[in-house]
């Protein structure tokens, strides 16, 4: 183990850029020569195929479409002049949209100024702008922002009480590429009847951010919203931050927009050299290939020593998981890959699950992420010398080399402060390595053919939910679940049946009622609660 | 597989509780007959150990001592009259101090009531208060709560701007069961000096929960901050939210902590049980035991769909990983166990990484968690005859029927509502099913010794500091990492030396500043900088 902790093997593995302040440490990683050499035709692969995804070839061969999230930071690089000019024009209007809007220009139904916003979106059209907000924002922000990212309607009814009053002087921005998530489409009609309680019209606050013509962009058109900002499908929802579903809310929120697009692009800058040890995504991607022998064996821990990325972690979940986790490779072969990416912040975690990491099942790699700039205000000394900020790096340090001991392997990456241009660098290092992985591992990180099931799934429930008030409201005695699922004619449904009606009777809808809500429970249509 | 999926199969693996309401489904965790005979003498050992622990045994051998969290719920069963008084003093205290606080008999130095409280604690004296406010609180409690849960300066800093003005109307409960935990200890000291700064005296805005006689008892004590209240050295920091650490900012919150200790207790008493599949947290524990081969090989992923539930994950992974994820077993034998948790909150997540569930490398086993009651307000119909509640409700189904069809394992809990009384029986559940899972495993649940060798190696690197700062201040000349390791006579250290020679030079401290921040930096001293 000596050699993988020297100065020397250090230094060869430590990646830095000046211009930026990325650096990125995969000395502790295993990577050896002949790994390197190893891999290198395979990496040598990966920038070629990520080239010609950069020249707009389809990327995403089952979807038939080509993967452009790369030219929303340098529009110069899409395929053609009129994607060209559309990227452009929508950067444009959204830079004019936001200015009308905190100059009181575009101004709500009745009230002086918008002051609030209400991201309607899930996924991918939430867990960027959320992230982002996070990291960024502060009380000074000329607007401040809530999410429904769901269709709870408690948490639904939460965030309305939060915004309370507010709400006159809140923008709604709905958030669906499809147009058509249940979700999404869930959370603006709840937004809706709200703004109807208060005597006032939705599309009076409302802008949309979606396809072209679909059924949201449709909608929004006829209801003559604010504005409407084009998602297109060469832009994937895990992919999207750097479009209007994120820059928009950002630009609103007073985050420099400009910034982010060019934290990313000069990251797309560095991450375009075909020098492998030059390269710090394909640096990332080598060392996950060696970490999970390229089979995801082992669980990516995100650690950002930095409250402001707290949601780092669950912004990568998406990215990686959604990205990686695919039954197929991309000649048909059965591989069931994957990626699993959990993590908080450190230090905080440290006293959570760091005594698993280092004493417990070894099933993980670490990525430590430090802030080199600890604060913008002087710092108090805490200890002779010592400020809050050196504690919080020496923690980081301290439980990496805890862990090194135990023999438990982590990377480090590091930027110089949390802001709109680092924040652009980290989203853009990511989805590349992403891409190199996939490669690597030989499979279509463009889609996402898993998630249809359980929608098709959750929609056949739904389907049954009629079926059993039905049932119960024509029979007018009590049933138990499998009797229900008889009369059904679908005796193989009891157990869904069961969920359904419990679900209905726990909300007296649709008129049902239980005994009980054990598995025995008989339930019934009670006319005087059917309102 | 088709008789897993049955009704009968199900019925039988389902338990449910008619006072409580709460659900548990482990019909599709494969647990079949001879697994349950098998597993069966395990079991009832573990009733047996539980039942000497809940009785005072020593059941945390390492440490020589009790494991009295259970007695927080129900003061009869501590072991002493003396032990039983100090649990009924504390929870009279907590109310008596929380009532003169919301009535303003207690207030600040220089306003008429506190409105607003600051809770300083990390690890086990947040994660609780945290998921518990997080669950509980609306815009309409009499107490709003903010959190240092870190030592980072940048996250500090951002609570401050948040609080702003309120800080005057703010109540500082600082969390330290040792009363020497660092993170703690900095955050305190931060939170003093913005107190400092607008002329007000911290200790008149202070109480400590804290260990008798510890570091932070005494200095309340002699700084005589409004009150302090006590920790137990049996009480572990991950199992305290039922303690003063978690009540405490509870119920100056204003929840119902007499529900939330009923709600534990009520779960406390179903879980006594030593009929194994009447008991529900035997059968979680066996669950995880069937589906991880009893060695941590698959991931937990906490799923409940429910906002008010999103934190859960984050208070689970303490309370499981840092219960289980030991070295070695109670007789000495290297195992490196573990149980690893992660998740946030259905249907979200469905758009973040069910993809992977589904598809992808089956590493995991889901812990569905459903809420019957959808809100408190009538719910809109957003399509014919269903709600968004139905919508959330029909997602989980769906979702874990996708998982079952690819073969992926699930369990399911639900409770009645998201309330002070579930809240306390899910904690109670969880801190129960792995005070089984260790003794199934043989390991030791209630200790961490993991955990101070990151503590230490941190120490070190802040005496490493020091020792940099001052070889840079003497030489008077650029120098390299190496150099500076070389001069301290630890080439060795070289690249812990850059670590923090970088981190100095990045916040150009003790005036340490470099030509640039890659590894061939030359790091310096100039007395300018030095002030």
């Amino acid at each position: 183990m000596a050699s993988q902790y020297s100065w020397d093997n250090f230094q060869s593995l430590f990646f830095h850029d000046v211009e930026s302040g990325l650096s990125l440490d995969v000395s502790r990683m295993g990577l050896d020569k002949a790994f390197f050499q190893k891999m290198e035709p395979l990496m040598q692969n990966a920038f070629h195929k990520m080239e010609e995804l950069e020249k707009g070839a389809i990327a995403n061969p089952d979807e038939k479409r080509m993967v452009g999230h790369y030219w929303l930071r340098n529009s110069q690089l899409a395929p053609t002049p009129e994607l060209r000019q559309e990227i452009d024009d929508t950067f444009t209007q959204i830079l004019d949209f936001t200015t009308k809007i905190h100059e009181g220009e575009i101004r709500p139904e009745r009230a002086e100024r918008f002051t609030t916003i209400l991201s309607i979106g899930i996924g991918g059209s939430a867990l960027g702008p959320e992230f982002v907000s996070s990291a960024l924002s502060t009380p000074d922000d000329p607007m401040r922002i809530y999410f429904f990212d769901n269709t709870d309607p408690e948490g639904i009814d939460h965030v309305l009480a939060q915004i309370g009053e507010e709400l006159r002087r809140t923008l709604c921005v709905v958030i669906s590429k499809s147009g058509g998530t249940k979700e999404t489409r869930n959370g603006m009609l709840e937004a809706q009847n709200a703004y109807d309680r208060l005597g006032l019209h939705f599309s009076k606050h409302a802008v949309a951010i979606t396809g072209r013509d679909s059924q949201l962009d449709r909608t929004a058109k006829n209801e003559k919203w604010l504005a409407r900002f084009p998602m297109w499908d060469w832009v994937g929802g895990r992919t999207s931050e750097l479009s209007a579903v994120g820059l928009l809310p950002a630009a609103l929120e007073g985050f420099d927009i400009d910034d982010l697009l060019q934290g990313a692009a000069c990251c797309d800058k560095l991450t375009r050299s075909k020098v492998t040890r030059n390269n710090p995504a394909a640096l990332l991607a080598l060392s996950w290939y060696k970490a999970t022998e390229g089979r995801g064996s082992k669980d990516m821990v995100i650690l950002p020593y930095a409250d402001r990325l707290m949601l780092f972690s669950r912004y990568l979940q998406q990215l990686i998981m959604e990205s990686l986790g695919k039954a197929l490779d991309l000649d048909g072969n059965v591989v069931n890959q994957g990626l699993t990416v959990y993590g908080n912040k450190g230090s905080t975690d440290q006293h959570a699950y760091v005594q698993q990491l280092r004493d417990g099942v070894n099933n993980f790699f670490v990525t430590f992420i430090a802030v080199l700039k600890d604060r913008h205000l002087p710092s108090m000394e805490v200890e002779d010398g010592v400020t809050t900020g050196d504690f919080l790096s020496g923690f980081w340090q301290g439980t990496r080399q805890a862990l090194s001991e135990s023999g438990r392997a982590s990377l480090m990456i590091s930027i110089p402060e949390v802001n709109a241009f680092t924040i652009g660098l980290l989203i853009a290092l990511y989805e590349r390595a992403v891409g190199f992985y996939a490669t690597l591992i030989n499979i279509n990180a463009y889609h996402q053919p898993g998630v249809e099931a359980g929608k098709k799934a959750a929609g056949k429930i739904l389907e049954l939910q009629a079926q059993v008030a039905e049932i119960l409201k024509k029979s007018g005695k009590p049933m138990a679940a499998p009797e229900i699922a008889e009369a059904l004619g679908a005796p193989e449904k009891a157990e869904a049946v069961f969920h359904v009606a419990r679900h209905l009777a726990a909300n007296t809808r649709l008129g049902i009622s239980a005994d009980n809500l054990s598995a025995k429970a008989k339930f019934f249509y009670d006319k005087h609660l059917d309102y």
